[in-house]
């Protein structure tokens, strides 16, 4: 049971965007690619958020004060959502109407806004502006928020128990509830970087959570694509492919009445694992307690297995659930979580033609995560 | 004058594809993602190729015999095109008659195909298999070439003279009409990887092309959007924003009758400078002999500024050209070359969504290339 606060009901009417804290600078626009119709979003604040990643040939360790451990709360901006573990157990309340004592350090999961955000909360919406009729921009509005997944600073989340991981995919489901409902948000993204490589900027393990008012296109293909198999098959495409996978088996690492993970059949990137759940849901936030303690339990020993196949490796998580601005209905997307470490290098052939070149293939990827999952729980299926 | 000679047409007759050299391994595939429409090449071979940066902490230089280095020739396959500079002028001949001497050690630029391709050259095409429905395969085929700019271990091309830069984009123009013309390539793609970081596997100084089968689905939402404004506007839609960016003025960075260069508006990286032709052309390949000598001083440039600005970045350089499978019209393509360093990591936000980050404005990334040009040329716009 998990202890949670949503502040912003008490500080934000539905509908008006509160500023975001001081230091967040209002300078995030978005662009449009004429050509390929892509947005870009320019955030040049963010070149002066604090980096524990130095180059000097090798990575090391800035000492820094880490803004994310406990007795270091203020620096951050005010949590707007708060959980605690006692006595092992997860306290929950759904009660918005408490306060989070903002000098409070018992807690053992937080959620704070990004001190360097890549998307702005302005105080309204303004319409997009253009230059002209061919550079078409914008503010880009929305929020952008840091998960702090430990009062310790612990640097992966296998050095944590599963109950704290489990409070941080709480953590999750909540704050992708308050963002699906905020005016003006299509999109939310949630991803973790571990390491430098992955794109992390520090080590203590967070994750993170981006809200913005546009739908990516790569997401509105894969949305109208799904769309499209509902509507001719009469089934969810995710639905379809686990299926699929499940009877072709070679790609499968584990599974059990609630959820799977695979490397799916033409993953982008080498040892893309995919985990989502075997029944149909659009939506990770509709997910209940028993099926988040199930994801979080499989996201955890995902880690671990990597952890074991590739030691001290950067990666990433991103979780990806139905965009606010795709419609109602829940027919047609199906929440999943990549998990995929970052072993090769974006050459000048991906950047240009968005074709990746993968020196990895998902059945050689899968039988090495299922000799992992073999040797720590033999009822793996091999 | 460039001594070339395009040796497959000794080899090979029309339409029938001949095996790739003995080192090729013949296992490149390709994989469409049915929920986003994108297809991954699957080359686990790849992972045998050399490399000279090794990962211990830092990039240190393994002590490899270079193969690309003159006298080091028979470590590479044959050369499919070879080009001569005496005097100080660049050779040419279009005899394909004559036999490029694989001995030989008196060259300036030399292609040969790569040892360790993405894509193979099978015997003869077969139809793409699929392992069901939703699990669409096939084998990918066309050609993977390396440009070896120079005969020395030099690693910048701004290291070599001028009329070796102009020889390998002669080499550029006369393998994109090669394949232009092979039976069954829909895309061409050349670039250039300088550094780890930009993957690159080798330090002395070369590009790649590749040829495929299939125009990636990224390259065609670009072609459909740039058709569609052709038949919106009656203009080129590159043509009509290079005349919107040399109003705007603030992106430009270099211009003469024939060249300009300039950092565009929605760049999707920091320090991106797109260089191209401000007449209409469709095609690289038919540039004629002074628009190459313009567009290879240009890019020379382009590259010792940003070494002045950012010295030893790793950076990209990509071609893009209209593809051969795009249909026959010029009208509305309009080739361009993408100059970028890698300064930032892709994190997680950018993977899972395809929305870019980027900390640099293009306006301030055209400032800085502007300060090093006008140091250089005073003729410069400024």
């Amino acid at each position: 049971m998990v202890e949670s606060t949503q502040r912003q009901s008490a500080t934000t009417e539905p509908g008006t965007l509160r500023p975001l804290d001081q230091q967040g600078q209002r300078d995030a626009e978005s662009r449009l690619d004429p050509i390929t119709g892509q947005w870009t979003i320019f955030a040049p604040h963010r070149g002066n958020r604090p980096d524990e990643f130095v180059q000097t040939g090798e990575t090391i360790y800035r000492q820094l004060e880490c803004p994310f451990c406990s007795g270091n709360e203020a620096s951050t901006p005010p949590a707007v959502w708060v959980g605690k573990i006692d006595d092992g157990l997860c306290r929950t309340s759904t009660d918005e109407s408490k306060a989070v004592d903002e000098t409070a350090t018992d807690w053992s999961v937080r959620v704070v806004p990004n001190r360097y955000p890549a998307v702005d909360r302005p105080q309204s919406y303004s319409p997009r502006q253009t230059e002209s009729p061919l550079f078409s921009s914008g503010p880009i509005v929305g929020g952008h928020e840091v998960f702090i997944e430990s009062r310790q600073h612990v640097t992966s989340l296998t050095q944590l128990d599963l109950s704290e991981v489990q409070l941080t995919f709480l953590a999750y489901r909540d704050r992708l509830k308050f963002w699906r409902t905020y005016p003006g948000i299509s999109y939310i993204s949630i991803f973790k970087n571990v390491g430098e490589k992955a794109g992390a900027s520090l080590r203590h393990c967070h994750s993170q959570l981006i809200a913005t008012d546009q739908i990516p296109s790569s997401i509105e293909t894969s949305i109208t694509r799904m769309d499209r198999h509902r509507a001719e098959m009469g089934c969810c495409l995710q639905c379809d492919l686990i299926r699929a996978e499940q009877k072709a088996k070679r790609r499968i690492v584990w599974r059990d009445d609630t959820v799977v993970a695979f490397c799916p059949f033409a993953s982008r990137l080498p040892m893309l694992l995919r985990i989502t759940t075997q029944q149909h849901q659009a939506h990770f936030e509709e997910l209940d307690d028993l099926a988040i303690e199930s994801v979080s339990r499989l996201v955890y020993r995902s880690v671990s297995w990597l952890e074991a196949i590739r030691p001290g490796t950067p990666y990433n998580i991103c979780l990806s659930t139905k965009p606010p601005g795709a419609g109602d209905s829940t027919d047609s997307f199906h929440w999943s979580i990549d998990l995929f470490p970052r072993m090769t290098q974006l050459a000048g052939f991906e950047w240009s033609s968005g074709c990746m070149i993968n020196p990895v293939l998902p059945e050689t990827a899968a039988a090495s995560y299922r000799r992992i999952a073999i040797a720590e729980d033999p009822r793996t299926i091999s």
